[in-house]
């Protein structure tokens, strides 16, 4: 009697997977070029003094997702944007009902005169309204903060920076200790080089484990996968 | 006896001391705006479909040498040369007799194409026939080794791509375990993320070892020192 079930169980499992894989098979030939789902789409927002690696670092492990996404760079005004670094990048100007599927604000020098810059934070208010997701980079996050938007959330940044970000919005948790924090739709990573642990944290969190540890080793990159562990949080300088 | 001794070298070195230190003093007081040590230049080859992280990795790291170095990017026609994440470059054409203080290539999978384009290739061999510093990131050693330059010279490349760089010039002593490679002058270092350790360690070869853990700390970035330590050489890609 026991074997007469597991034969009965067997043929039902066989029998369901063979649904399911000839399903399969259809709905992947009846698949035309034209049904391929669309790319979704990264804005990064560039201004004048960004820090280079704020944006490279995250660029480079999204664009390893040209399946999935299609990156494209935008300032306010358009047109050639330079990073301390002197690195000339060609963006795209802001339209009035710019939404994207993620938005990226990175840091550098050039936030210290942005936070004042009334058109650049009701411009980034606008955008993170109504885009699902929004990452920011080091001091990327006084920008946002300054939108009013992470009130009452979680939120971290440089920590050689951490006293002029606070004191951009006292009514954010900013949190000292921690490589990036996520509250909700919010990303925000700690200084330059932590942009790359939290876009692979943020690659694991939408699209599994495998798949960012699959591009930390593709880019050959020492992954921090944890994103409370710091260290260089309150670190003196070397000497 | 012995203790009139260490009197007479003490003075003597007190003495010698505070001759160098007043001749430091005058020479910093009699140096004008005119005579400050005029920037060293920093030239990066660019490409269609190079690699983003492969630049910008090492120009995060190079940018923050403002007092030393200028940065300025190239490609054979000038104009804006566009990496395989949509990043697109304003950079300037290359001139007959191009010389930098430090040369960078960088990788990515326009190599595939450039270690064919002639043009290019005996571009690279003259630029580097007269640069003091020449550096190389993931495939960007395939260019390099193209020239012949690296011939008979201990050099390195990303891990994935390694069959089919050092079938490009087999003269070369590829090392495979190698974070990066130093020979010389040249400098070529393993895949992508791999370029800013390597950096890192040019730093310090250059300016010493402060000054290099310095800037890791500043981009709070996690510095494999020993180019030896290699933990991406021959791992499989994870499931």
């Amino acid at each position: 009697m026991k074997k007469n079930i597991s034969q009965v169980i067997f043929l039902l499992v066989f029998a369901l997977n063979s649904t399911a894989f000839s399903q399969n098979q259809n709905s992947s030939e009846n698949k035309t070029p034209m049904e391929k789902p669309a790319l979704k789409n990264i804005g990064i927002l560039l201004f004048e003094n960004f820090e280079t690696l704020d944006v490279f670092g995250p660029v480079e492990i999204l664009g390893r997702l040209k399946d999935m996404y299609q990156i494209e760079f935008y300032s306010l005004g358009g047109g050639i944007i330079k990073s301390t670094q002197n690195v000339k990048i060609v963006t795209q100007k802001l339209t009035d009902a710019q939404k994207f599927d993620i938005f990226l604000i990175p840091g550098g020098m050039g936030t210290r005169l942005e936070v004042n810059n009334t058109e650049m934070i009701s411009k980034i208010a606008a955008i993170s309204n109504i885009t699902p997701h929004v990452l920011t980079v080091c001091t990327g996050s006084a920008l946002l903060a300054k939108t009013g938007l992470l009130n009452g959330l979680d939120a971290t940044s440089n920590k050689r920076a951490f006293e002029w970000v606070s004191s951009q919005e006292a009514k954010v948790n900013w949190i000292k200790k921690a490589r990036w924090a996520v509250d909700g739709k919010f990303y925000t990573s700690s200084g330059i080089s932590a942009g790359m642990d939290m876009t692979l944290g943020f690659v694991r969190d939408m699209h599994g484990l495998a798949l960012a540890r699959k591009i930390a080793y593709e880019i050959e990159y020492t992954w921090q996968e944890d994103k409370e562990i710091d260290e260089f949080y309150l670190q003196d300088l070397p000497k």
